[in-house]
């Protein structure tokens, strides 16, 4: 990883170690909350430390009464210009907190609002360990570490110098399948994703940026655990789902939905995270890079509706075209 | 409110008061999940208390840490049977919480598996107060007191001897426009659903449990602050939208996704929590009043959808069926 990531994430977790944290807030909207999401799902299974996600504009308007100086408050913007973000991280220093922003762009509003900031590289070329998912995975294990003191999170930090390798391995292992998924479902106006545990959030993002932002289809993420409490009885031979099972303690939700789905619906496409390749990942580690190696895999899967439907990822209708 | 009502709420918060309460888990299932999740927004807008909603299954298997013997615990399953509920129970008291059913059988297994219950009555002819309504609100009013000192709350539980006469005059309100919507909409298989702050949780049931589960609509409950961060760009002039702009802080959030949706979507059905009758409540109390007002009303849209597409909201594909 390059020095100067590795600083910037040291200083945030020495800015955390100078204060009294009671909780940490995860802010951020739609692609970016979701990623941000991970941090909320380990902190609140390793650690006892009160952990929330907000999108940014609900953070600001409910104004959790927690919030104040004994909260950490990290956001997350891509380009650092989301508006309710950037407005999020100068409330949230308003009320005294520490706020830390991760983006692409130092020089975006959000950085300059926030007192820390943890800059990744973006299709420059660079390692994955320097792109988003080498650093926030960093700073997640720096943090658990620090909050725990338990040995397995820095060996998470060590590990990470393979994440590199085993997106481009899980990429190839799932490249036809995700392609021929685009041919089957290319006619289909309605795809459901299936997921719990931290692939819930891989869901809301494949759902929320992927199939509706990107390509126009109907969705909704679906927890594996509620499926079975209302949810499930939309199920039909011909409504397809993209179910995650994911690596991790709520896999058996997912075996659990799993099961049902496919004896009544004939569309149904997954992705076992179990059987990743983990090569270089010690066995306590592979549910926290579970769901990192989910994403590029699961991106694969739009990649192919993109190529079978004819609808380039790129194409929008609203954003970029106009104010709102 | 009957006696025996108020006797078991007061239970609680007595064994609230007796123990060093640090945190709060709302644990549910499904509709169960969505009404217990208002308690979770009013708990972390007006207290500092960290208070956390977890669908059963994923609290059993993700297991968080803050669960001990300072958390409090409120589950809730309408029959007391849910499974997955009962087990969360369980759980939750094997880890030293203090656990509270609500349920209208006393004599349910989740009630058995907590060590208090609060009970409420269900279509026995009763008044509302003593319904799931007006039993949770009573419980929640009190916490909230107890938890901020705040003398409104105590007039929150007064008030809500008017709760009858409001869902019956809201109702009445509500009631020929909601059927305009059954009828207008009755051709249409996905309808979403689109709200804020304590009212998300609301648009989660009617798209869970009443548009999945009993109309077998496909649909997706989107937060109004997210709306713009993804899902916009499925909006269509034929694609329909349920929008509740609620009455509370995130207001402006709802208003700034409909006055979007109104301009691409043709099809825009507005619940206007802020036009509510709530005669006999305190300005301050109607954040709170809305939303116990939102569900009554709420189920008349599906009323509607059930009476004009000759798909009454009793029947069931698997639920009752089979084992899953």
């Amino acid at each position: 990883m390059k020095k100067e990531h590795v600083e910037q994430i040291q200083n945030v977790i020495e800015a955390a170690k100078g204060k009294d944290i009671k909780n940490i807030f995860f802010v951020a909207c739609g692609g970016s909350m979701a990623a941000l999401s991970l941090g909320e799902y380990f902190v609140t299974k390793d650690t006892s430390m009160a952990s929330f996600v907000y999108t940014s504009n609900e953070f600001i308007h409910r104004a959790p009464k927690a919030l104040g100086e004994n909260s950490l408050v990290i956001l997350r913007s891509h380009s650092g210009t989301t508006p309710e973000t950037v407005d999020a991280a100068t409330y949230a220093r308003e009320q005294g907190a520490l706020t830390v922003a991760i983006s692409m762009d130092v020089e975006s509003a959000l950085c300059k609002e926030s007192e820390y900031t943890v800059h990744y590289n973006y299709k420059d070329g660079s390692d994955a360990i320097d792109g988003e998912i080498g650093v926030y995975y960093t700073l997640l294990f720096k943090l658990l570490n620090l909050l725990t003191g338990e040995e397995k999170f820095l060996r998470g930090v060590d590990q990470l110098s393979k994440i590199d390798q085993l997106i481009e391995s899980n990429q190839a292992k799932y490249k036809d399948v995700a392609d021929a998924f685009g041919k089957k479902y290319k006619r289909d106006k309605v795809i459901y994703t299936m997921a719990s545990g931290a692939y819930i959030h891989h869901a809301y993002s494949f759902t929320s940026c992927l199939l509706m932002e990107m390509l126009w289809i109907h969705s909704n993420a679906i927890h594996s655990g509620e499926y079975f409490h209302g949810p499930f009885e939309v199920t039909d031979y011909d409504v397809p789902f993209l179910m995650v099972v994911g690596e991790g303690p709520s896999t058996p939700l997912d075996q659990r939905a799993l099961d049902f789905v496919t004896k009544y619906s004939e569309k149904v496409e997954v992705v076992n995270v179990k059987e990743f390749d983990y090569t270089g990942v010690d066995e306590d580690l592979k549910e926290y890079f579970g769901p990192a190696l989910a994403g590029p895999v699961l991106r694969l899967y739009a990649d192919g509706l993109a190529e079978h439907t004819g609808h380039p990822l790129s194409v929008r209708r609203y954003m970029w075209k106009m104010e709102y």
